[in-house]
């Protein structure tokens, strides 16, 4: 498209980060060569350092840079409590809370059979060997209420459930500071079935 | 946020390209590591060779890896016509069109005083300069119609006038396949005045 190879190639490179195409590529190369010099090597350099020491956390499975993630090493963790999240941004999200003391398992992924995601892919039987410690008396189901995530809290759900195990899920109903108006109709009758 | 200062630095430098926030820049970060680790490291050496490698042509000031581009090297390109657009992107969709044989002056820019762009930082002096190479028989504005393109054709059209150069300006009016109810009142406005 244009007059230089290099230029080209990076327009390309660009198109492997999702949901870039082909005119936000071009604009974010013409935007680091024409404006962000430094910020084009300063992202190069940290592809590079993330891609060298980024790993999985043996027990939780979230990104971490050590054989286990902090919160995994953490002590005042209670380790009775294991809640299951499809990734490290829905983590952060029930952190953020500070309403969970327990430990948690990243699935990674979620359960997408048109995508070729199975169980194995989120490590459904790393999941359950991780459950049966004898620590874990309860397991959180905190994967979205998508369609998928539905459907992998599903599928995990029985598998635990099998083997005994005590599972639970997030509460579905209305989210705070809404007016009823305004909630679908699916909310307000999970809401209405799950009164307390 | 996550476990991983190098995942974190990845996330802040992912934030560095235009149109990215936390919640992309995430998201491209947890693909890359998770999916596509290749892709990490080919954009990594992509972003390296174009800092590298791309500079800009001395004599029309796009993207190019050589002193000249392709375009100023060509010979049969038509030295007498000079078209100035705003980006590269702009001078790759003019040539698609097949429509014009001659020479481009790419500026990189347009003016934009409240982002603090005046008329050094889109060449102005250089395009008059060359503009005044005496083969140059006319300079064809063809940034674009919005605010700031306009201002910049006008600016610029200015300047090369009173050096007594044959300035024109891309034609406005009503794009090809469409119905004129549906087509706004200031196109509608200058396709009655321009018409031939």
């Amino acid at each position: 498209m244009v007059n230089a190879h290099a230029l080209d190639t990076l327009i390309q490179s660009l198109r492997r980060l999702p949901g870039v195409g082909v005119r936000s590529a071009q604009r974010m190369a013409f935007h680091l060569l024409q404006h962000d010099r430094e910020g084009a090597q300063v992202l190069a350099r940290s592809l590079q350092e993330a891609v060298a020491r980024v790993r999985h956390c043996t027990q939780c499975h979230t990104f971490t840079e050590d054989e286990l993630c902090t919160t995994c090493r953490d002590p005042r963790r209670d380790a009775s409590k294991l809640c299951v999240v499809e990734t490290p941004a829905d983590q952060a999200a029930l952190e953020r809370t500070a309403a969970f003391n327990g430990r948690y398992f990243v699935l990674m992924g979620r359960l997408s059979p048109l995508d070729g995601v199975g169980p194995r892919d989120i490590g459904v039987a790393r999941l359950i060997e991780r459950a049966s410690d004898g620590v874990v008396q309860e397991v959180i189901l905190a994967t979205n209420f998508t369609a998928e995530g539905e459907a992998t809290a599903h599928v995990i759900g029985q598998a635990l459930k099998s083997r005994g195990l005590n599972v639970t899920r997030l509460a579905r109903g209305v989210p705070a500071g809404s007016e009823l108006e305004y909630v679908d109709l699916g909310t307000i009758a999970h809401a209405l079935v799950d009164r307390r």
